[in-house]
């Protein structure tokens, strides 16, 4: 799958589509608020003496407009931008005339960026004078915005659409879940969703300058969403690389991407990422600034940084990671750990403190942030500059004194109606992940958390994916709401497309784990699909539940190649004559009325019982 | 890495060595008890005016004399059989003429198997008449084995030998376990050993007819273990790529293996297997009984149970997945199940016992079994036939029933001083996993856990080595002694030589993760050796360090592939002007004083306090 040649805009192959599904629409109360999800078709079973249909299965897309044959996707135009009306229609922004950050000014004028640039930006829209155009700002005045409509659409899929259909309703039943972190709604109404943004306890990172965007919400009483980084460095990768792996990681089931980027182009790398990305995207703006002082620290300053934000911004960023909570107290707690700091944010912070011999300048102007944040709904991912990068320094007081500084700005924030959410670590063995996610709900007042990872071991560089999958997915059921993923270059190297894919399926995975262990309603539903196919060899609607159908084909295929394997009623691990899936079925079968009773039966007693969902 | 064609005896070049690794002994009571390990060999850090030397770190080593450069393996005759010693100087065995098994017997005289047989097996021993030659019958008769010194200098590695010195003493930190399900002794002794084997809380698989086997001990006080599954069937792969995958498993560190066969020349296999295998071997025997009636598993009979059974002993089977808990009374339990039953051995036995209405013959005869079972000591891994195959069954009626039998079969074996373990699922979600745990302990007195992942979801073919490594992950951290592991394969097709060691460092991690959170003593020394390497730039140390070096080298390399590369300050993530753990050496100078004490300071406070361990 790796690219020999570095790709171009001409030479980039969106994927279009996932085997057997469709594109589907949940139309909301207005005609341009359609939210889009995955209908995977399967096959029927065939049975001795019939066959039974097999309902489509519905899932949660993240790979926006490319995988919608009727939407011709161009990346030198960008996606559609129709959240542009529902801005314009809360008549709170105003267009600019062109950027307000200087350096985004200069930017423009330099005609050596001219064949980087991408071809036809908008002008940045702001808030008016005196507004707080965030969606925390609208909530808490008790207004359900279309991106929130479109956020309880999304969550909840209209399941309930098919609770009176048999074949659903089995496949709808599920184990109750241990909701240790969570308090999951009965019904995901938009009332709720607006409630836990007005709360702080969700939020939905949608700049008013990125209207490409479908909307997504962070809260740990949703579903647990997943982060793909990108981004290239003074060492590699290009600009158009950086643009197809944010499609790819989409298409895979990124829910937000973020561009590390710290090369040349940053600008321009993220002006193409943003124009053409169907979900939110995060930076971390201090790494600019640090290009723009050549890499040195210490000539950082707050004007220099508040241009950057302002750039940014008005690019389009959903969410912002400062951390501002590297206060120059807290730098001395690092010095006698056995990894130091190893958050790349954190580090050029502490730097520029030392030097200086000053507190933290995103601290001290923290209120000036929050101002630019609330005048375009650019979201706080506050932080862990002090995250832990070994397991010995887990969970040391370095690490949980910045906690409570993020959780005091927090408050900051929110007296601002400026949406917040707080990362974590890191590095951390299985029986200290609680303790973060505890300390996280009580110092940061049930802030949605942000966590990376965490690796619950550190001896296995090139497997990290994995060693972090374990944390991620115990921390999700936790109550974490948004899993960083980790690709197995970690430690190691820059992300490749594969890397990528692995990271992303790793985390899907994870955070899939986590859905099932809170019990979220309907999670279990492609499980239940999908070991149904599994149990009834059929071989093609198993591959095309999996969350990497390509890969599940590809491998099946490396031992039985021949197409008709794929109806075959046995499988290669123990060959035609002897098979426990098999054997299993005859057993049904010798259990006559009962096995024709069977699952038929399991169906209607649910209806009976009222839809008791619990297996 | 993958072979083109088939290898046979000749082609496989058994992989000698680690990088930067020498293997070591530790010395026990008598000359010919040498526990093996590996020590890894660190270079110094360079500081900017002294150099600091990095201390050899051991691991534990499961790769056999393989990677032992003074030891000269050749294939065709065998691993050395230097525990035959200890076994003959107990006294209680005899030589047999030849196998007792007539199927062995018509084998040995069939020419057409002469050139697939191995050349030079010994004579099979027995147990003289009356005697008891089980680990357990030893141990409660308060004798310390060979067999238990051997495992208890391989669990704890003398690591107090480095107590006193201040470089371990560091690096011998970590944090505290939460030892859920287990009770950690603060000293490993023999007499630990012999206490806990005689309670049957852990189990040492060793056949008297597989003297080439190094001693390793299966039970929740210990280190977790992972095992790793090979074996051909009937639509793939070749005798001598079974070998082959063996060793290459045990090089990555499989602490068991089954041999799962089901095409022909099964018994030729594993004696191959077991001639040339360090670990302990497990099998299925019912799978070769099943062969032997041509698949027709209503044609099985006790008595051709029986010969197998003898048979795989007289070879040196060390334990005996046997699915005696599938009573007939559960059966009809698992008929509305969603994907019935799916543990090959238990869908067989659930065959037989519908086609002739009879109750499942190894649990009519299970008295008879434990006395084969205690005249060669092999071990019951007492199988779950009716594990649930999808998240849906988990946990389910079916599953319980057939684990309350196992603990009465537990207790009638122990009654025969017959070493056990139990198998667990399977297909559990987070939420469920514990209650597995929990309820074997209950119902199953203790014997120790040995449970295939679990799959915390059924969504991911082709990654289910990390679906069912958080699981596994987990209950190993729970209590579960140790873990089977699962390929990318699983489900979809038989794991080449890349899926198994795929899955071997998957579950190396699980295991790890499992040993760190229950704090078992010295687990976190390579996690800390490595990071301390990694933050000190020392790139090779850190490939050397870790669980896969060859992998990690690669993975940097596909970056950065200049020699130099792996001594420069700097990684391809952030490139040479911006890198967070250069910043963060800067902040550490910046301490100065501090800093200069800092780490040499921490461990002299760590000596001053007797030895603190805790982070």
């Amino acid at each position: 799958m790796q690219q020999k040649t570095a790709p171009t805009f001409s030479t980039i192959r969106t994927p279009s589509s996932y085997p057997a599904s469709h594109k589907r629409y949940l139309q909301g109360s207005r005609a341009d608020l359609r939210v889009p999800y995955r209908e995977i078709v399967l096959s029927a079973t065939r049975h001795h003496d019939h066959t039974e249909d097999n309902p489509p299965i519905p899932v949660y897309d993240t790979s926006g407009p490319y995988t919608d044959p009727e939407i011709g996707v161009e990346l030198k135009r960008g996606l559609p931008t129709g959240r542009g009306d529902w801005i314009k229609e809360r008549d709170d922004t105003k267009f600019l005339i062109g950027p307000s950050s200087e350096y985004a000014r200069r930017r423009e004028d330099d005609l050596l960026t001219f064949n980087v640039r991408f071809p036809s930006s908008a002008r940045p829209r702001r808030a008016r004078d005196g507004k707080n155009v965030s969606q925390m700002h609208y909530a808490r005045k008790g207004i359900v915005t279309p991106e929130m409509e479109f956020v309880a659409l999304r969550e909840s899929m209209r399941l309930d659409r098919f609770a009176q259909d048999p074949a659903y309703a089995l496949l709808l039943r599920q184990h109750r879940g241990e909701a240790l972190g969570a308090q999951l709604p009965k019904e995901i109404t938009t009332e709720f969703v607006r409630a836990e943004v007005a709360a702080g306890r969700a939020i939905i990172p949608a700049n008013i300058n990125h209207p490409e965007l479908e909307p997504m919400i962070i809260g740990r009483n949703f579903k647990v969403k997943i982060n793909g980084n990108i981004g290239n460095s003074a060492v590699t990768s290009s600009l158009a690389e950086e643009v197809d792996k944010m499609i790819w990681a989409t298409y895979w089931g990124a829910d937000t991407i973020m561009d590390l980027s710290t090369g040349k182009h940053i600008h321009e790398t993220r002006e193409w990422i943003l124009r053409n990305a169907p979900v939110p995207i995060g930076t971390v703006p201090i790494y600019q600034a640090l290009e723009k002082v050549g890499g040195r620290a210490e000539e950082l300053t707050w004007e220099l940084m508040r241009d950057t934000l302002i750039e940014q911004a008005e690019q389009g960023v959903d969410y912002f990671t400062l951390h501002a909570g590297v206060r120059l107290p807290w730098i001395p707690l690092t010095a006698r750990r056995l990894t130091g700091i190893v958050s790349r944010g954190g580090s050029i912070l502490a730097k520029w403190c030392l030097a200086h011999h000053q507190e933290n300048f995103l601290y001290t102007h923290f209120d000036e942030i929050c101002e630019i944040m609330k005048a375009y709904d650019v979201s706080f991912s506050l932080g862990d500059g002090l995250r832990p990068g070994s397991i010995y320094d887990a969970n040391d007081e370095a690490q949980f004194a910045e906690l409570r500084t993020l959780g005091e700005l927090t408050e900051r924030a929110w007296k601002h109606d400026v949406q917040v959410m707080i990362e974590g670590p890191g590095h951390v063995p299985m029986q200290r992940v609680r303790e973060n996610m505890d300390q996280e709900l009580q110092h940061c007042f049930e802030a949605p958390f942000y966590t990376l990872g965490p690796l619950v071991t550190d001896i296995a560089p090139g497997y990290d994916h994995i060693t972090s999958a374990i944390g991620a997915a115990q921390i999700g059921w936790y109550g974490t709401a948004m899993l960083c993923y980790v690709t197995p270059k970690e430690h190691l190297g820059l992300p490749n497309k594969e890397d990528v894919r692995t990271g992303i399926i790793s985390y899907k995975i994870a955070a899939h784990a986590a859905d099932l262990a809170k019990g979220w309603p309907g999670a279990q539903l492609r499980d239940n699909a999908l070991s149904k196919a599994r149990f009834e060899f059929r071989w093609d609607d198993q591959f095309n539940l999996s969350v990497d159908p390509q890969r599940a084909r590809e491998y099946h295929d490396e031992t039985l190649p021949h197409e008709n394997a794929k109806t075959a009623h046995f499988c290669s691990m123990c060959g035609p004559k002897f098979c426990s899936m098999k054997i299993s079925e005859e057993i049904r079968a010798a259990y006559g009325e009962q096995e024709q009773a069977g699952m038929a039966e399991k169906a209607r007693e649910f209806l009976d019982r009222g839809g008791e969902v619990y297996v």
